[in-house]
């Protein structure tokens, strides 16, 4: 398994490679706002893991087994920001799904991968959870924030 | 906002004082696998930070706000739990809700607990959704593992 941050890169490098001819890490440093010399230790490794091919001043190519990892990290950003789309939530959901993407299974994955065409084919269903949802939020009926206001006194 | 790490021992004292008149540190040290002086460790920098108050040799007691957001972690990790649960999913059950738990929003885990609490009023559209799954699975629509199996002839 790569680390979080490696699996961003990857998933990355594969989305600009849909849309690129040659993925270049300049587009890598700008899609992810970091600094050329982390992008380049990252493509170290991810060559040394057979995951790219990248030498110095060349072009980066993905190896079969990356295009595999990547087009799955791909699909499973998809999944979570969508799952999250469905729900609604008021929060940064591009933000939500990074934090979310990295810790799930993969059986939770596919769970929520079903769940959300599942909503998307039974609108019906999606309009009833709304429905109940709003009812909820008017009755108050919302978990507490843990770290909200001091209560008074203390 | 506290560590993972914190939150757990946080999350388990706030169960351990729903059932024990006392908490004590080898009690939390069992029930998290951990060591004595990682424990100690803890309490001090929960002792700091107001949740509760430790003193060597002496009962560790919750402030208001310890056990306000000792409730709120206990719930949280229930609907985590109880969404895993709903969606049947074929992982270890607490280590998935551990992962999940940390990283989540305020807002994903209200929707989710509505989310989980719809699904079990509604029963109907609970078995619409697991026959919707097994046919997927069926034709075996799942989303691929990206770590799986190397492609032949790579």
């Amino acid at each position: 398994m790569l680390s979080p941050s490696l699996e961003d890169y990857l998933e990355e490098i594969y989305r600009l490679s849909l849309s690129h001819e040659a993925v270049r890490v300049t587009d890598i440093a700008g899609k992810l706002q970091v600094k050329l010399p982390s992008v380049t230790k990252a493509l170290r490794r991810l060559n040394d893991e057979n995951y790219l091919t990248y030498r110095r001043y060349k072009e980066i190519i993905l190896t079969d087994k990356g295009r595999r990892l990547g087009r799955f990290l791909l699909e499973r950003n998809r999944i979570i920001q969508e799952f999250i789309d469905l729900l609604d939530v008021a929060c940064d959901k591009e933000q939500e799904a990074e934090a979310m993407e990295h810790y799930l299974s993969l059986p939770t994955i596919r769970a929520i991968d079903h769940l959300v065409s599942f909503m998307r084919e039974h609108p019906s269903w999606l309009e009833a959870f709304q429905a109940y949802r709003l009812q909820k939020e008017r009755e108050d009926l919302v978990l507490e924030d843990g770290y909200g206001e001091e209560e008074p006194g203390t």
